[in-house]
This record gives C-alpha cells, structure tokens and sequence, in this order.
C-alpha cells in the first residue's frame, strides 16, 4: 500500500545518499569561531536544496548568529498547518584521533553512513525536504501546509531562535510542531518522546599567580589552581553521586505515577547497557533505576576540565589558570535562573583560599518540556509507526535538551511533537555518528505517511491553533 | 685587577652573546618526542662549540634517550681536577599566546636576553665554554683540570645520566663537581645553594566509559572521569594545604637548627612576593614560614589535569577519560619509592566506584640534596662571590630538584657545587624566560676567578679525591 510519492522516494535513494554526503561534508560547528564561514555555507546549501525540492517560498533569516533556513507552502487552506523543525550544525569532532573516517568525509560502513552531524541532524532533517519533493513532484501539492524553520545554532543552545520565533511569531502560527531532531530510543523498536530534561551550561575559570610558576621553587607557598579547580569540582557531587549544591533539588518535582509506570513498562537490562558503554559499574543518584536517572532525575556533569601542562612527559609548573565546563539536566519544577543562582552561590562558597573563580554562562538556559499523551499530533504519530513498524510505540522520554519545544510552547504557544528517525545508541556528540541507512528510507515512509494522515484526518477539528 | 681571561672576555662579549642566541634558537624541548632531532641538533651545536674553544677531548656520548656533550683538559696534573656539570635541553614553551616574542627567536629588552632556555641553562651552561676559551686563547693553558658534562635530559628528570656517569666513572673522577645549573636566590645578592629537593612524578589516567558519551542520554547513569579526577586530586590535600596521602610526612625530617637559622637570617618579604607573582593571597602548610614551606617541606603538586571538552563553547560530553600529572617535592629522609609507593596506594583506595585509575611513574626520581656548608668548594665559591659583588652571599635552599647532585654523590662519591648565574625570578618553566645579560658578563668573571682560585690555593689538599 504505498503511496505515490513514496514509490518516488524508493526511486531517489541514491540521490538523497549523495545530497546527504554533500551536506555531511560541510562542517558547520557552530560553537567554533574558526567553522563560522562553514557553518553559513550549510545554510546556503539547505537553502538551495530547499528552492529545489518544489514551490516552496525559501527565505535566509539573519540571527545575529548563524542563520534560520525558513521555508512555507500554505496551499491548502483547509488543511492543517505544521510546522517542522531541524538544525543544520553539529558538534565538534573532537577527539579527532578516535574516528576511524574522518568526521567531515562521510562513509558507508554495514548499512550505516558515518560522518559528524550523520544523526544529529542532518539525516533527519533532510528527509522532509525530500518528503516536500516526492509530494510536488507526484502530486504537485502537500496534503498539509507546512512550515520547515531549520536553524544553525541548536548545538550552542539556540541562543537566537527565541528572538527568531518572537519575530516571526505570526507568520509561525501552526497547529503544532513537528520535529525532524531528537532521537528515538532503539533502533529495534519505535517509540515517542513525551517529554525531555532543560539546561543550564556555564565555563569555570580559577586563577591564581599572574603567570605560570616553576613549582619545584614555588610549590607550597601558593595556592595551586589545579588543586582548587579539582576542590571545587568534587565539591559539586556527595560520594552518593546526589548534587551536593545547596538547593540543587528543591524545586525539583518528584516523579510522578504516569512518569513511573511509562518507564515501569520499558524492559532496560543494567547489565546490558553497561557492557555496551563499557564501563566497570553504573553510578548515580541512589534511589532511581537507570532510565529514571538518565530521564527524570536533574543531573550535574562536568564537561571539560583542563589546566597546566597537558602535553608528552612532565613539565613542573604551577600554572597561573584552570578550567572546567559545567552543565546541569533540569527536570519540571527546576527554573534554570534559579538554578545558575544556586550554582554561582556554591562557587563562591567553596572556591578554595589563594585563588579567585570566575563564571561564564553559555546561552542556551531551557527548562524541561512535557507533552500530554493525548495530543492529537502524537496520536498521528502513533498511528503512523504502529502502521510501519507493526507494533504500537512505546512513550519515553529524552534525557537530553530540546530547547524549541519550550521555545515553541512559551513564544508561539504549541506543542512539539518529536518525529525523528536517528536512535540514541548513533553517537552523536561522540567519535564515529553515525545514521542507519534503513532509518533513513523508514523516515522518508513515515514523513510520507504521517502528512499524509495529518491531512486527512481532520487534526484541525482536535487542535487549537493559536494565531498571534 | 683583571685577569688575561676576562679581558678577553670583555672583548668578546658580541660573539658570546651571537653563540647564545644561535644556541636559544635550536628548540630542544627533551620531553616531546617531536623535538627528538632538535635536542640532537643542540647537541651536536655544543659539541661543535667545545671543539671551537681549545685544545679540548670532545665527545658525543649516546646514552640510548638525548646525547651527553662530554669534553675535558687535563693538562695540569698537579692541580685540582672539577666536573664541570649543564644542560642543553629546555622545557616545553606551552603555553605559547603567553609569550611577548617566540620562545624560541632571542631577543633583548632592557638588558634581558628572553627566550625558552635563557636562563635554565642555556645561557649559564654556555659561560664555561666561554671561560675555558679565554684561558687557551691568552694562557694557552686552565688553571685546573676540567671535565665537562653536559646533558641533554635534565628537564625530563635525566634518565639516562645514573648509567652514563657509572659507565664513565673512572673516567669521571674529579675533587668534586661545579654546577652551571642551579639558579641563585635573587639577582639583587649573591648567594650560594646548600641543598635542593627531591623529586617523584607521575600521571594519573582515569578512564570511564569504552567511548565519550551524550551527557544529556548518559549524565545520571554513570560515572563521570572528570569528577572522579577531581574527586580523586582534591583528596590529595587537606583543606589546610597538608598533603592528605597517608604517612606522605612520616620519614620527612624537621627542619633542624642549622636550616632553620639559615633560613631565619634572610630578609624575606611575604607581601612583596605575593605581589611580585600576582596572588590574591599566599597559601601553602600551616606552622612554616613561606621559604621554609619552599624550599625545606615537601609538596604535592598537580602540573596538569586534562578531559573532556576544551575549546570554545560548549559540548555537552561525558569523556571516556581524563588526566592529571602530578609530582612531589621531597625532603631529607624521604625516599621516592617508598612516596611513589604510598602515592599508588592512595590512588587505589580513593579512586571512585565505576572508573579505572592507572597510574605511570615519570622517570627521573631523586632524593633530596644536601652539602656540608664547609665543603671547600663552597669555600672557593664564596670568597668569589664576595669579590665581585662585595658582600659575603647567603646562604639558601633550592625549592627545585637537581638530581645530578645527588647521581654524583651516590655514583662518584663527590659533592656539587652550584655556581650558576640565573636567578630564580628569570621565569624558567613558564612564558618569557630571560636571563639578564649582565649575569652573564658576571658569570664570565666569576667562573675566571673559581678557576683561578681553585688552581692556586691548593684545593687537592682540603678534598679527599675518589678515584673509582
């Protein structure tokens, strides 16, 4: 029972690899100053791919930063709107040395297509444009209207897209969103995200002596940056693994009976997990299982530390600076101002004698995001993957941050609905992304389907849409 | 009253200083095995420059790491015959963006020659080179028997001299040993070294999961190296500033009158050396005073930590592992293996649950150092100092370690001398070393003037020669 236009996708698929490669070869690195230039290529390239896929008004929207690829189609007026949303940058590559193919060379290894940005989002993103395509160019119309708003700074925090979206909000107004990030749990099973953690991130510098000290003559009379930096970093967790920042926990809503039982009927094997990230034992707060932890408990993890000499052999110096990058998971309750408060505070209360800590925010704050079970946008979804993958999904949640849901939710006043085709275990932000080749033609049949459900089933009769 | 051999020198200073700066610009960094041909390049640059100065018995001793420079006259059976002791090799430059001109492109300001090597010991090591041509060029003879040895390993803990000096030990034999290396206190008075600390160095790698991790999937489910590193340094110290590793203190002598009295006869300004090195505050063990905490206790000190993300902006990661260098400053009575048996111990009791910690020991462990303050050696060097600068020096303790003192004692049974013309503000180890050129014009005379009176005042009577 397949549709036209996924007998048109069928047809295309070396097509859409080689875009897909040509897209993975620019690396847009948003957080790094020196991939500024490439960044702004990426969002060229969506552009033009954009203006290829059929009728769409495309637009290049000026942040400030690095650029939204805002497209439309509002051809069916008596259809539901939705609007899409993915992110054209990615994470740096570091640690270089750990790739097996270079992360900006994309390659085909066991059905799987390496390269940085593979799952986290370019894959993804791109099946919509391709979807939009096979409608236009099977059918020469969308059964939805869309609105696709692809930004370049979502692995920075997205500190331009509120401003964005507030700009743009009339123009924005849709039924809901529908996003191409944020992935599924598993590979082997489909499942929908009712919910993800916020973030706070910020840099810790602590400095000492104006410049680096022989320490064989100095060593004793001054405090040691490294020892402070490393004092105040262990000062943030109890032995337990719990926060120990005064207040950490307050705000923090306690799981409730729906969140428990969603996770309650998962099946998730401890031992399993741990061999596959290799670790000697799982470790965190007391109290929780793993999923629950990784999902609904607020976390504290550092990031980065780093000071001193760092290179081959030893250098016996007793440097003038160190540094540690620090972000939290949120979970419902938790206000990320409050939070950064709470964490300044615990800096200055516990930052060691003889050295001074400055902190630096990162932009990019969001709260953790819910969505009710009983959206009609999920209920397509549902539908749409119970259809594909012969079993009804599971609920889940996103240990991670998805900042545009709460953007969306508090600028433009709808909900998110995650419809991503990369998986969690695709390590993204690590060496070797990577995307399944498989998950990328069941994304372009599932896109296909579910606009095609969205626009047939009357969603604009179960969702208020909410005109600013 | 000038010697033939400083007016000489006098008249050559343009050229010395031209070998200098040829000698600064070789970067022979004997840590990073990048600059392997460069330290080997600096060594044959010696070598050459010994051949250059007379009538010397050169060689190229390879020593399975960095060459030794060995070279020696002996023209003068009836006088006294000294090793002469530097080293060729330099410390890392890092952190580069500190330096106001390249570390390795001399260049004068203000009567200060800065570049990597200057002061330690490139500059100092040069003047008995220097020395020993002025003596043949106007004498055609030296006052005493010398035997150069300059290494190539010293700042990586000199891990092949212990065999090199014991296969040439014979050949080694000498009244006692005259050390380029080993900076004077202050550049304002002249003083003399009667002991150094000991040394042991080692890296600690904390190792977590097989791969880095999403912190937003994985933060809460495992443990983080980065705050098991911390953890695991921070318990390394008591909040007090003692080292927290069990029995660290235990085989440490006290200070005893003699050191104490050294130490208690010598103006020391606590606020005037905070401010020279730019700390909020000093800080080091209670109960000592700052010099006695420099130079006479032993430290524990972090010379580098390292993981995770730490270039621009953020990347929200879990690592796989992270890295600290540490190493301890020892004292009379401690001995680096049982302190690096204690350190290991202490490592495998604090490290926390769900990471591995491995521990490598640094070659280049020493003891402590001391010489009996009436060693005629001193003597000499005393009523040298004091000619020149018109005071009797001080006595002091070098904070640092010089491990060939100790190689010395234990393998050829003789003392060191140190007789070097740095000081130790000329920011060796850190950005912007410089050596002050009119050390340099000093140390020429000075070292005319040991020989001098080393040949005729019949030190072969005071020091028991070791022939072995």
């Amino acid at each position: 029972m397949y549709s036209a236009p996924e007998r048109y996708l069928e047809t295309q698929r070396e097509r859409i690899l080689d875009d897909l490669y040509a897209f993975l070869r620019i690396p847009s690195v948003s957080t790094d100053p020196a991939h500024r230039s490439d960044v702004r290529e990426a969002a060229r390239w969506v552009e033009a791919r954009l203006r290829q896929a059929g009728p769409l008004t495309v637009e290049l929207v000026e942040t400030g930063g690095h650029p939204v690829v805002y497209a439309e189609w509002l051809g069916a007026p008596d259809r539901p709107t939705i609007l899409i949303y993915g992110h054209y940058d990615v994470q740096p590559p570091d640690p270089l040395e750990h790739w097996l193919s270079p992360p900006f060379a994309p390659e085909m290894r066991d059905g799987r297509i390496y390269a940085r940005g593979a799952s986290d989002d370019k894959g993804p993103m791109l099946i919509p444009v391709a979807v939009a395509e096979a409608f236009f160019a099977t059918e020469g119309a969308l059964p939805v209207n869309v609105k696709l708003l692809f930004e370049g700074e979502e692995e920075i925090g997205s500190p331009h897209l509120d401003g964005v979206v507030a700009a743009y909000a009339s123009r924005l107004a849709a039924s809901y969103a529908l996003s191409a990030d944020g992935a599924m749990w598993r590979a082997s099973e489909p499942s929908i995200s009712v919910g993800s953690r916020g973030l706070v991130a910020l840099d810790i510098a602590v400095r000492g002596p104006r410049s680096d000290l022989h320490s064989g003559r100095h060593g004793g009379a001054v405090q040691n940056p490294l020892h402070a930096l490393a004092t105040l970093v262990a000062s943030l967790h109890a032995s337990d693994g719990r926060v120990a920042v005064a207040g950490f926990y307050d705000a923090a809503r306690e799981l409730n009976s729906t969140e428990r039982a969603t996770i309650a009927q998962l099946a998730f094997d401890d031992e399993a997990y741990r061999v596959s990230i290799g670790v000697p034992a799982l470790f965190g707060e007391a109290g929780y299982t793993t999923l629950e932890r990784q999902w609904l408990r607020p976390t504290l993890e550092v990031n980065g530390l780093g000071g001193g000499y760092q290179g081959p052999g030893s250098k016996t110096v007793v440097p003038a600076s160190a540094h540690a990058k620090i972000s939290c998971r949120l979970t419902p309750g938790q206000r990320p101002d409050d939070i950064l408060a709470l964490l300044r505070r615990h800096i200055d209360t516990h930052t060691p004698v003889g050295v001074e800590a400055e902190v630096t925010v990162h932009p990019g704050s969001a709260p953790a995001y819910r969505i009710d079970g009983a959206h009609p946008g999920l209920r397509v979804a549902r539908r749409v993957l119970h259809d594909l993958y012969g079993r009804p999904p599971l609920d889940v949640f996103i240990g991670g941050t998805l900042p545009v849901a709460e953007t969306f939710k508090r600028v433009l006043g709808i909900d998110t609905v995650f419809f991503s085709f990369s998986t969690a275990d695709e390590d993204f932000h690590a060496p070797n992304e990577f995307f399944r080749a498989s998950r990328l033609w069941d994304g372009l049949s599932a896109w296909t389907r579910y606009w095609l459900a969205a626009g047939h089933t009357g969603v604009e009769d179960e969702v208020a849409i909410h005109p600013r």
